[in-house]
């Protein structure tokens, strides 16, 4: 099957396709605000459903957007295809050169909150349904989606929802993720997993007030004793310390560990563009550095206070000090068995005064095999609508509800989309390159053919 | 000679002089604002000295107010007062029970902002000088007063101010310094002394803006590397390591740690009153807990901040971290030697990143000999009004200027003063017990005796 006829739909439509997405990013769906675009963009996309004949149904969340479940097509096979109709706050707003709810098109570039993440992917998705449809005919493959509307503020309904409907999602055979992205050599990225993430709060409190500093010497100091314990949890190139932590990492199958050091990274690159002006941390590089960076846990201050950090001194003692970590975690460490670690590991060591908050829900990791049928429909696809060959990475070091969706019921996931390395995702000036939005319509319809025709393989995450 | 008609006219004169020490406080000058207040206090001063017969001349300072010098009496030995007319913000406002700068009086004390530090030792200073004038007759001494407006904002002046007038300050036999108080058995304090301070702020910058935490596992994060340096410094049990450091500490002599072990330290009432649950630092007790407060250096972290600190998680590598810390220091130590080791002592271990920044002038340390004129003077005009006896600390943990004004000249110090151990200085709701200002004026009338009749000590710092 020859898809002349699907791309030639593309190109023609390719002006109300882009209104399309303009009018969707219109919707400033900001689900950190959780106000009534939440709901306007949530009847956008059931409406555009309705349109292209996906056939849907709302599942309320308490106190949330609602999830939308979709379905259409026909088939042996099924295919799941996560997105989040939900976008990132636009701050801060002085940085954008256009509206960030206004999307315009500059230079072969569209401009707008979401565009990248991910409202882009989700109207090329339901584009390429429709094209399949009026080009080729009735969709080769039955198509299950899963949009939410809480990405963005951490999928808190999502682990629920997919434990609620085990026996639906586990008719499918393969989940598309939501994003992707074309490298700075111009290869599409194809993303098999996830890291799992743990956010945690510590908190000392040594006395009722401040003291005055000249008991220095004899106070406890909730500073001090914050800082001491942190100290015990990583090294200072960057290896966890926690007792038993690393244990529990599981080593990666050869295929990974491959596939990660011949993952192409400018190392000059980056150090320039971040302003790393003293190299990475603990001058790792090379395949030490993807590795650490893609196979290895983390722990990450994001953020520490503790007293009088204003103009000028303050000769006080802190009573209290609180810092804010993540956890960064790889197969088969899990956000619950992570901070018992560390709360084991603290209370060992005597800082029984120091309290681990559960900050929020953490997210679990989760790994495709590269050799399922997804990541091989995917680089196939990609393969056939591309000049630069799709790279794979087997594990990449972001996190999302990858595992909450689909690891929890054994389905392979691969992730690919229209974003490109500069697309500036969570930033001022969030955009999208025209034709590689249009590639990727392309790109979905060939997955569709591609999948249904694929064997499954086992996953062995 | 007796002082029979000298506390006779202080008693029957209280109702004035408690007046004329309310007049004082109400004036609201706070010098870290150096608002009008500061001319309206130094004037009130300048009045109350002429109508007492001291002599007055200001010293203007640029950009603060001036210093009060002051000469009155006769005779071949000469007594420095130091004081300050300048006091506290008063925040936070709600928690005082009356206004901070309209002073009442209840349960025979007086509240008001400055009452304890130290405007009632002024005005019970300068009483005195009228009390003798008036009651037994020319002072037997001559006074050399020196009031600064600046020693609540880091008496930023003095040091300059004392090597002008390095000729005039030599001849001064002692010094009487602010501030003095009766602790919780009753028993008067004489302070002998004063720890250094070198205030510093400790930055650190790793990347032009703050990055994704995904990356936390290969991206330097400053919050990380402030905290490993500043783990470098000090021992969790509170001991300098600092290179160096402990070298500069000069072994206090058998006399100064025989008073420092006899002094009087209720633990658990400092525990209780302070919410130290967990006990003072490292299970210090005893003199170990007496000799690490009075006689060695200490480094306390004042406040830190580094990335997100707000509600919720933020996945984020800070790039900025900012600690700032003070160092008390005990003879041969001096700020500009502990910023030097400091520093040193950072770049040594690599941290080349990690910028130190001296935050204001320092203060130097001053021990003055406990058996010097000035001591032994105070201890017999104390014992003459107190039926508790003199308490001696010859070498209290707090910092002032005593150096700046006095050890620069080789002048002996010693202090006693009108508070109490609740006084509440720097504190909202600060007072003095009434009879302890009126006793407080009777001491320093019998001190002019006593000092004037001491022979002369060399000065052992």
């Amino acid at each position: 099957m020859t898809f002349q006829a699907f791309d030639a739909y593309v190109d023609a439509h390719a002006p109300a396709i882009l209104d399309r997405l303009a009018a969707f990013c219109r919707i400033s769906s900001v689900s950190a605000e959780n106000g009534p675009a939440m709901g306007q963009a949530a009847e956008f996309v059931t409406g555009l459903c309705r349109e292209i004949g996906v056939h849907t149904e709302l599942s309320p969340q308490p106190g949330g957007p609602p999830i939308i479940v979709g379905k259409a097509g026909a088939g042996p096979r099924c295919l799941m295809i996560y997105n989040h109709y939900d976008v990132q706050p636009p701050d801060p707003l002085d940085e954008w050169r256009s509206p960030p709810f206004d999307p315009q098109i500059r230079d072969g570039k569209m401009f707008a909150r979401g565009v990248a993440d991910n409202k882009g992917d989700l109207i090329a998705r339901l584009t390429a349904i429709q094209a399949y449809q009026e080009t080729i005919g009735p969709l080769p493959v039955r198509l299950l989606y899963v949009i939410e509307g809480e990405e963005e503020v951490g999928s808190m309904h999502l682990f629920k929802f997919s434990r609620r409907h085990e026996g639906l999602l586990r008719t499918a055979d393969g989940c598309l993720w939501e994003y992707g992205y074309k490298n700075p050599d111009g290869n599409p990225v194809v993303n098999l997993g996830v890291k799992g993430i743990l956010s945690v709060e510590l908190w000392v409190r040594t006395a009722d007030s401040d003291a005055h500093s000249s008991n220095g010497g004899i106070y406890p100091n909730a500073a001090w004793r914050l800082i001491e314990a942190l100290n015990t949890l990583r090294s200072p190139d960057g290896r966890l310390l926690v007792d038993g932590f690393m244990d529990h990492v599981k080593p990666p199958s050869e295929s990974v560990v491959d596939l990660v050091d011949r993952l192409p990274f400018n190392e000059a690159k980056i150090l320039q563009a971040q302003g790393l002006k003293h190299g990475f941390l603990a001058g790792l590089t090379g395949s030490a550095l993807l590795r650490r960076l893609y196979l290895e846990p983390s722990c990450t201050i994001n953020g520490i206070v503790s007293g009088y950090t204003g103009e000028g001194a303050k000769t006080v003692i802190p009573a209290e000090a609180m810092a804010k970590l993540d956890f960064r975690l790889v197969p088969d460490l899990t956000p619950d068995l992570a901070l018992k670690l560390v709360s084991e590991h603290l209370a060992r060591r005597g800082y029984h005064d120091v309290e681990v908050i559960d900050a929020e829900d953490g997210l679990l990791p989760w790994r495709t095999d590269p050799n399922a049928a997804i990541s091989r429909a995917i680089q196939s696809a990609l393969a056939e609508v591309n000049s630069h060959a799709p790279v794979v990475n087997p594990s990449p070091a972001g996190s999302g509800p990858m595992y909450e969706l689909c690891g929890l019921h054994g389905i392979p996931v691969a992730a690919t989309g229209a974003a490109w390395y500069n697309s500036r995702i969570h930033a001022p000036n969030e955009n999208i390159r025209v034709a590689d939005f249009l590639d990727n319509i392309k790109v979905v319809g060939r997955l569709f053919q591609r999948f249904a025709e694929m064997p499954n393989e086992e996953v062995a995450p």
